[in-house]
């Protein structure tokens, strides 16, 4: 199957009236965004044998490489419109290309997001996504908000695609299906002072806001939301197993934490406090202090 | 070295007014485009062993990865703004990550086009570059605008890519740092009815043009302006070597070529008509019909 008759089979079917230009020129034409918004763009790779399973089901594989991105949106608190695709695939393997394009439209469907152009070629399997969403302008959620008062949120539980990945018999939704906080992202817009999606682990990535909030936080591990199936002696799966995509937000304190909840349809635990003195201190349940062996993910790190 | 160490080091360091946020969060937050503008996007990946040698100097990878989708956009007629890069890597070797910045911002630089954002992952060494840029609304080139009675024209010289692929003492430099046609791009605004970027090779990518505006042409074979060293015995690298990233142009009759050619800072050559009767046919330079045997590159296809 050459690249062009493998585009048009499988991705080029879906039409959406973002692109004044879309699939089949040298580029992608956009229609302007609404006035008063700015772009927010990322870009996320997924390997083989890294992000997922050498033979892992197709379909999921399609889901995640583009929630992934997604996840990254709903840290700013941006609202998603499209995607780019480069996928590169050891050769065109019919039915494993109509599962990947299943699961990644599955998705893209889910949270009204429209792919409007990329690349195909050959070579070890990897996919890259880049993702473009919108966000009123200078109200993104970044990380470097965070004020000595605030309090440490984190969206729904942690630890359960560490799990999945430990244990096959493990529910392995939360590893292969990961599901975006789309909608906490926008009802944090003007509620938050710092958003971060956990990707790299709750202590990696609650130690990203502290250094660029110029910060310290104390994190009581007692409240942190377990997955289902994690006990107490698994804690450092929901501190440092990362692939969550959970975030982790600060707020103002007496926020109306209920209402967010409504809104973003999740719950939001309260895991800490922002303070002045830098670092990133951790309380065990019983008042002690806890020192964490692993901080999280590390790509080109020496822990991995 | 960590991901973030890393990506300080190497990435981090060119800062750009066009993002309110760029390196360092989640994802990047953009200024809008002036107004009356519309934003063009490409996605390009590059393979080792598919797009450059196993081996190949990094700052050439560096060069190119930036290179070709900047060509994308230079088929579009628009001029380039940013890029995002997914940089797989399977370690993370100073010497070589110091030499792909450098090829890659000298690229950058040229171009005048600020890296905002990406990501880093291990894996089989491979490079996706996501770029963005503007055109006046409603302005962009397309493949689909080519009109009966048009010229076609096709800039500076072909085969060189393909030349130096076959020949290590032949001229490397348009394999190895293909210059996109910015300023053609630019130039042709307005003027030309289509325009592609030559990166599958001329034949296919001309069938391209052809398929997408309904029309044929007949391409005068002893007018493709040959790169330096290629003689008539080698016409074919000319017609399906790829990798030359000239432009392809349908311009109307009696267009003001000369004036292009000192805006496009390029040299422009007629090679054929554009007809009704769809379809590509090809003359030699004696007037004989000529049957190529080989369209050009198929990432996936049988030739490869």
């Amino acid at each position: 199957m050459g690249e062009f008759e493998l585009i048009q089979r499988y991705f080029a079917k879906h039409r959406t009236h973002l692109a004044v230009i879309g699939i089949g020129d040298d580029a992608a034409v956009l229609e302007p965004l609404p006035k008063g918004q700015q772009q927010v763009v990322c870009l996320d790779t997924l390997v083989t044998g890294r992000h997922f399973y050498d033979g892992a089901d197709a379909a999921d594989v399609g889901w995640k490489s583009l929630a992934v991105n997604l996840s990254d949106l709903a840290a700013m608190g941006a609202t998603p419109r499209w995607f780019q695709l480069g996928l590169t695939l050891p050769d065109a393997d019919a039915s494993w290309l109509a599962g990947f394009a299943k699961g990644l439209f599955e998705c893209a469907e889910q949270y009204g997001v429209a792919l409007i152009g990329g690349d195909t070629t050959r070579g070890p399997l990897s996919i890259t996504v880049q993702a473009a969403g919108s966000v009123p302008a200078g109200m993104a959620l970044l990380r470097s908000g965070a004020a000595v008062g605030d309090e440490l949120y984190v969206s729904g539980t942690l630890g359960g695609a560490a799990l999945a990945l430990l244990h096959a018999e493990a529910d392995q939704q939360p590893l292969n299906r990961p599901q975006p906080r789309m909608a906490l992202g926008g009802a944090l817009l003007g509620k938050a002072t710092s958003a971060i999606d956990i990707s790299d682990g709750l202590l990696a990535d609650c130690s990203h806001v502290l250094e660029q909030s110029g910060v310290g936080a104390t994190l009581r591990l007692g409240n942190v939301p377990l997955a289902p199936g994690i006990d107490e002696s698994q804690l450092e799966l929901a501190l440092a197993g990362g692939d969550d995509y959970e975030l982790l937000v600060t707020l103002p304190p007496n926020s109306d934490i209920a209402t967010l909840e409504k809104i973003g349809q999740c719950a939001l635990t309260r895991i800490g406090t922002i303070e002045a003195e830098v670092g990133l201190r951790c309380v065990s349940a019983d008042g002690a202090p806890y020192n964490p062996g692993k901080r999280g993910w590390q790509h080109f790190g020496n822990s991995q």
